[in-house]
């Protein structure tokens, strides 16, 4: 891994952290959650709120395209095609760049403005082989996969004892044990956030205290064998060990044979290695604004996805609703006042290593960016939008809501922190959102090989792709710019 | 494949499918659902009703310690200690023999009588490394399962085009296509009868059309790209080709890729043969009768397993509600009037090899079979009984369940099919019973790698464990035999 990888992924733990949790926040009910709150009361004045009603046809128009109408079932068959053609898409693949060339000429060929692609310089991980074995007390295989940015074994791989613990803690408790083995984390899943420390700093804590590699629980709350991959981080003046993800099973059992005073023994082996960086892009369209084209409200999701499954889910459907959000306005002739711009972050997996980017190159022209959308959670059923604003834009983003009571997807949320690239901006006080679905199962499929289109729905995908329309073309449009404002 | 093996197999096909209807019939909606009904009228006389009535404090007494008291949490630990120390057990497999020879120690050392192993020949089909590969329209890899018995490939593989047909009607009017292609079943899950007989017969019809390997799609409705296994048949004079399972995620895929016009090419490797048939052994343990020893009543699992995950499922839930509702009843010091027998089958799974065995060795002594349980349909929350019975037993069943309201699984329902194994005996009029659960999601593990301790529970199996003692007691200790009617 290259220095600069390095640099970028310590530079985004911390970032990373309270983006998982907030993406999650909603099953969460151990009292860990970040606090949200809706204003309970809003005093616009009358003169916007009506403004906001007159959209009403506006917005029913575009639902009924999207749900029943000429773009009923688009935004499924052409993620369908997508997945189908590209398969999955890590930073640094032939594949990504393939489906960053498709999505470029088909905004073309939607008429859609000022479509390019943005360079950006992305991390090349290759996972290669890879396999784990129990070799005592008995032998059998365990499905493995993993994790992002690791190094990999020899090509005889790491033999060695296993220590089981449950969290950090019972690792320093347990710091003398570590020498030489590898440490199993059978973590808890009590909400992403809680666990995904021990992906992103599992192997740096473990080689702090002489283990020779880390394996985390899958970070999932159902597993049918399931392992689940994602981004793990080095420390500078830390050993970098190998890590990657077992399944939820596999770490029961490995805990229940400690437990029964059972040495267990693991032979681990992978391929993984960082290739030099290469170049990727953050695909940019746009519909003009007919008043203030500067000023611009944006849609995204990430088109890079992790090398298992197709990335349908995460985040094929959160990129084909925000091109079909400009597809559908397009296609209905429905030109804001403002820009209604899509970005397809590259190389959001390996660290938002597009965001940061495009926040580099685009870093004066931030006062333009009226409202930032991200959808990274899931596209399932949806239920309205987590928002990140002060009071007056919370007030005013629950009157545009109320738009799509057709679709009943009226729910708001405000949230300390919304989407993933897009926190990026949203941290810095750029009002933003995310969309909110029945996302129950977001982690059932996450970063596996079970990330497919079995995980998305047609007519969900409608109702999203109307959603995400109706708010972007509203808050484009409205004759004052979504409020940035201090609380 | 030995011809022992061909032949029991054919034999055991009816059979199967049959079986495996009504392992399913609960979740059956379509019409096809072999009718059930339960006796909407019972004159039973009032004295047996007393009676039956009378052991409502004994089954409470094993409820009790099943469930809160001795015995709470042994069946779960007990199967956790069993598949933790012997992993799955596939006929043939040394591991089986090993599990075969703890569980007549076990229950030796349970103080169990009559304790003993029974040899029976089982095939011993070993699966080797298997792969599927993508190789057209683009490179990926597929999850696969060989099905049991199936031969392998050569080591080169079969390179060949593919064919995806929904049914065998649409293989046969696809016949001139499928020739030197490996035909696809992409055939939906609408129960397990109905779709089990693309994995029964599926290399056999698509040879007969000159296709050279036949995969299905795997028999679940729900997947987190998981491949199932399970037996599959060949035919005389139809030459045998290689079957394996694909992932519902892959088949719905293929059938995409067939339907956009993509020429779809798969390189098909599998190491799959079959060895020599091996001893294995059916596992007897008692509680000897005291007034008619002679006279018994069964309870019963499969201690074999697939070669994949654990088995704990697949019947380790089955295996170990036998072995506990004997030890259960040991520890509360019930002997019934009549004898209540364990029996652990051996090759389950490759074509109820040892119950076929059990069935020509104890011949003559099915006259004293009184009632015959099995379970191999899952150890969820328990609701009661399936049963096979005439008129009065249907009645006597219905009035013995009832004692089990005390765990709220009091139902009954008349099959004319029940169990696995014991539908050998069913099928002749032998009284029997299956054990009745919430196993909707039974298919999401069954012969799987997820067929492991996390679709078992401690809870359920100890209310399980209550519900197989507490039938085998009473219809072991009525003053009457569990009536063997015609109608």
């Amino acid at each position: 891994m290259g220095n600069r990888l390095s640099f970028i992924i310590l530079l985004t733990v911390a970032l990373t952290l309270v983006m998982c949790d907030v993406s999650n926040d909603k099953i969460e009910d151990d009292g860990h959650l970040i606090k949200k709150k809706t204003p309970s009361e809003c005093n616009l004045p009358n003169e916007l709120k009506t403004e906001i009603v007159s959209y009403s046809s506006t917005v029913e128009k575009i639902i009924k395209a999207a749900v029943n109408g000429s773009f009923k079932g688009v935004t499924y068959q052409e993620l369908t095609l997508f997945v189908d053609t590209f398969g999955n898409r890590i930073a640094g693949s032939q594949n990504l760049e393939n489906a960053i060339d498709y999505m470029i000429n088909k905004s073309i060929a939607d008429g859609l403005d000022n479509v390019h692609g943005e360079d950006v310089q992305v991390p090349h991980w290759v996972r290669g082989f890879e396999s784990a074995t129990l070799i005592e007390p008995h032998n059998s295989s365990l499905s493995i996969l993993g994790l992002g940015g690791s190094i990999g074994t020899s090509p005889e791989g790491i033999l060695a004892e296993v220590l089981v613990v449950k969290t950090f803690d019972d690792l320093q408790s347990k710091a003398e044990q570590a020498k030489g083995k590898i440490v199993v984390y059978n973590e808890d899943f009590v909400s992403y956030g809680s666990a995904v420390i021990y992906r992103s700093n599992g192997a740096i804590e473990a080689s702090k205290v002489g283990a020779v590699a880390s394996l985390i629980r899958s970070i999932s709350p159902f597993s049918l064998n399931t392992p689940h991959t994602g981004m793990q981080s080095y420390a500078e003046n830390v050993t970098k060990i190998p890590g990657a993800a077992i399944t939820i099973e596999d770490a029961h059992f490995l805990q229940r044979l400690q437990d029964e005073g059972k040495t267990i023994k693991i032979l681990l082996k992978m391929e993984a290695q960082t290739l030099p960086d290469t170049t990727s892009r953050n695909v940019v369209a746009e519909i003009k604004g007919t008043e203030h084209p500067e000023k611009v409200v944006i849609v995204s999701g990430h088109i890079d996805s992790w090398d298992v499954g197709n990335g349908a889910m995460d985040d094929g459907g959160g990129l084909f609703i925000s091109w079909g959000a400009l597809a559908l306005l397009k296609s209905l002739g429905l030109t804001a006042k403002r820009t209604v711009r899509a970005i397809f972050w590259t190389a959001e997996e390996l660290g938002f290593v597009g965001a940061y980017q495009y926040a580099t190159d685009h870093a004066n022209e931030t006062d333009n960016f009226i409202f930032m959308m991200e959808s990274d959670n899931g596209t399932f059923n949806p239920i309205g939008l987590q928002y990140s604003a002060g009071t007056t834009g919370g007030c005013i983003t629950q009157e545009v809501m109320k738009l799509l009571a057709p679709i009943n997807a009226t729910g708001t949320q405000q949230s300390s922190s919304v989407g993933s690239d897009i926190e990026i901006w949203t941290a810095e006080g750029v009002p933003g959102g995310s969309l909110d679905t029945e996302n129950d199962k977001y982690y059932w499929y996450h970063h596996s090989n079970a990330d497919t289109l079995e995980a998305e729905s047609t007519e969900y995908l409608d109702k999203n792709t109307a959603l995400w329309a109706s708010v972007a073309y509203v808050l484009a449009d409205l004759s004052i710019d979504f409020p940035r404002e201090t609380t």
